[in-house]
C-alpha cells in the first residue's frame, strides 16, 4: 500500500550507522497521522504518476512535517507530544536539534533525487514555516487577520506543498496543480482551526497531549481571539493574559468562551474553510479522487463533533 | 569579482518580508571568511562553468555553513562568535534554531535552481556535520581515531563538499571530481586541526573568540589527547578533565602540554594533513588553479606561525 511504502521509504532515508543517533531519529518517527503522504498520493492520482518517486516524496514531506515538530517543541516548550514526553524532554536540546537537521537533510537528500519542481515548492514550504514561527515569536498574535497569516505559514504551507507536489508528480496541467494547491491550503487552515479549538476545548486524553498550551506560552489562538472580541470584560482578560493566567483562570476563560459560543463559533470558521477547500476541488475535471479527498477533508471536522472520532484520515500507524 | 557576487545572491536569497526575521538574518550572514564559496570557485575553474550557477552554489554552501554555526553555537554553549555575541546570546535560543533552519532551507532553495549531483553533495555533507555532532554529544572523544572521525565528518565534509560541488559544475572528469575531493577532505581536517590548536594554545584576541571552549566543554581535542599520551600525570589529568578544570587548571594543563612540545605535535598533523592535500592536487593535469589552491592550503597553517597573520585566505569582507 502507499503509506506502508511510505513507512518503509522514510525507514530506510533515516537509516544511521550511529547507533545513538538511530535512537533520537526512531523516537522522532514514531507516531504521526500520515496525513501529508497521504495527501501526495491523492492528488499524484489526477494524473499518471511512477509509486517509487511519490513515494519518496511523501517520505521526504512527512520528515520535514516531523523535524518541524521536533524543532517546534523545543520552541513552543511543549512538554509532551503523541502521549510521550517531546524528544528534546526526553534527550535534551541538543540533540533535539540536530535531530531536526538530520531529519530535514534527509528529506532534502530524497527530494534531490527527484524534480526540481517539488523540491522548491517544500523548500518554499519550509521557509514559510520558519517566518510564521519567527513572525509570531515577539508579535504574539493581535488579531484574526495575523492568525491567519500565522497558521498559513505554519501549518497550511505545508500541507498544500504537500497536494501541490502530488500534482507535480502525477503531470496534472499547471491550473489543476493551483487548485489542488487551493484545495491543500485551506485544509490546512482547517485543520490548525480545528486543532487549535480543540487545545482549548478539548480534553488531554483527546489530544494525546496536554491543553491549553497555547493560553498557557501566550498564543492568542482564534477561538480566544473572538471570545475578546465578544466578552464584554475583554479590557480585564486582555490583562490577566498579558501578564499569564493562573490554571484556575485558564478554565474560567474556556467556560466563558464556551458560555459566549466560541466553541460553535470557531467550528463554523474552520467548516467554512472545508467548504474553500471543497469549492477548489469542484473546480478540478471529475475524478474519483475528487470524493476521497473531498472525504479526507470532511473528517477534519470530526473531532470537533465526535469526541470519540479523533483519527480524521487513514493512520499511517496503529497509534493513528 | 567571485566572491562579491556569492555575497549579492547571499544577501538576495535571503531576503525576508518579515523585518524581526531579517535581522536575525542579517546578524547570522555578518563576517565570514568565505573559505568555502572560495573553493567552489577555484575548483570549478578546472574546467568550464556557469559563474551564475557558480555564484548560486558558493552562496548556498556559505549558507549551509552559517546555518551549521548557529546552530553549534546553541549546541556548545558558546557566548561568542566573530567578536560579538553568538546569535542565540543575542536573541535567545529559539529564534536561533528558526534562524538556522530558514537558512538551510533557503540554501536547498538555491540549490534546488542548480544541478541533482551538486545538491545530492551538500545534502551529504549535511548528514554528515549531523552526524558528527551527534556522535560526540554523548561519547566526548575517546582517542585520537574518534577525534579524526568527528572532525572529518564537522568541518572536512563540508568543505570536501564545497571542492567537489566546484569540479561538477566545472564539469570535470569524475576522477578529477575525486581528487579536488580528496584535497578539499585534508584541507578540511587541517584547518579544524589548527582551530583546535588555537583555541587550546592560542589567545581570544586572535581568535575573535574565548579560548579553552574545547575543554571548558570537556571536548578533548587532539593537543589535549596528545598530551593525556605523553604526560606522566595522565590518570590524574583524565581524573581532572572528567570532573572539568577550574580556569587555573586549565592554564595549567596548557602549560604542560607547551612544555611537552603538544603545540608543535598539533602543528605537525596539521602540516601533514596539508600535505596530504597536495598529494591530492598533483594528481590532477597541470592547470594553473593548482598554484592559487596549494596556496591556500598552505596558508591553513599561517596562524600557527605567525600570530598577525590571523586570515588564511582572502576575505569575503573587510573583518576577514
Amino acid at each position: 500500500m502507499n503509506l506502508a511504502e511510505t513507512r518503509r521509504v522514510l525507514a530506510e532515508a533515516v537509516a544511521a550507522t550511529d547507533p545513538r543517533l538511530q535512537e533520537l531519529l526512531d523516537y522522532a518517527l514514531e507516531g504521526g497521522k500520515g496525513l501529508r503522504p497521504t495527501l501526495v498520493f491523492l492528488c499524484a492520482r489526477f494524473g499518471i504518476y511512477d509509486a517509487l518517486e511519490a513515494g519518496r516524496v511523501a517520505a521526504a514531506i512527512e520528515l520535514v512535517h516531523l523535524a518541524s515538530l521536533v524543532h517546534d517543541d523545543i520552541l513552543d516548550g511543549a512538554a509532551v507530544r503523541r502521549n510521550r514526553p517531546a524528544l528534546y524532554r526526553a534527550y535534551g536540546t541538543v540533540p533535539a536539534v540536530l535531530t531536526g537537521d538530520y531529519l530535514f537533510a534527509t528529506a532534502f537528500g530524497l527530494l534531490a533525487k527527484g524534480k526540481k519542481a517539488v523540491l522548491y515548492t517544500v523548500t518554499e514550504a519550509i521557509r514559510s514555516m520558519c517566518s510564521g514561527e519567527i513572525g509570531q515569536l515577539k508579535g504574539g498574535l493581535a488579531g484574526p487577520e495575523a492568525y491567519f497569516t500565522y497558521i498559513g505559514q505554519k501549518t497550511a504551507a505545508l500541507i498544500s506543498a504537500a497536494c501541490r507536489c502530488g500534482a507535480i508528480l502525477g503531470r496534472v496541467k499547471r491550473n489543476q496543480q493551483e487548485c489542488l494547491a487551493q484545495f491543500g491550503w485551506h485544509l490546512g487552515l482547517a485543520y490548525q482551526i480545528v486543532d487549535d479549538c480543540l487545545d482549548l476545548f478539548g480534553s488531554p486524553e483527546r489530544m494525546g497531549k496536554p491543553c491549553r498550551q497555547d493560553l498557557a506560552r501566550g498564543l492568542l489562538t482564534l477561538p480566544v481571539l473572538r471570545f475578546l472580541a465578544v466578552t464584554p470584560d475583554a479590557a480585564c482578560w486582555r490583562e490577566r493574559l498579558a501578564r499569564g493566567l493562573e490554571a484556575a483562570e485558564m478554565e474560567e476563560l474556556v467556560e466563558a468562551a464556551r458560555g459566549l459560543g466560541c466553541d460553535t463559533y470557531t467550528a463554523a470558521v474552520a467548516a467554512d474553510e472545508v467548504t474553500r477547500a471543497l469549492t477548489a476541488l469542484d473546480r478540478l475535471p471529475v475524478n474519483p479522487v475528487q470524493d476521497e479527498l473531498a472525504l479526507l477533508a470532511a473528517r477534519t471536522l470530526a473531532p470537533l463533533e465526535d469526541p470519540d472520532c479523533p483519527a480524521a484520515y487513514p493512520g499511517m500507524t496503529a497509534a493513528g
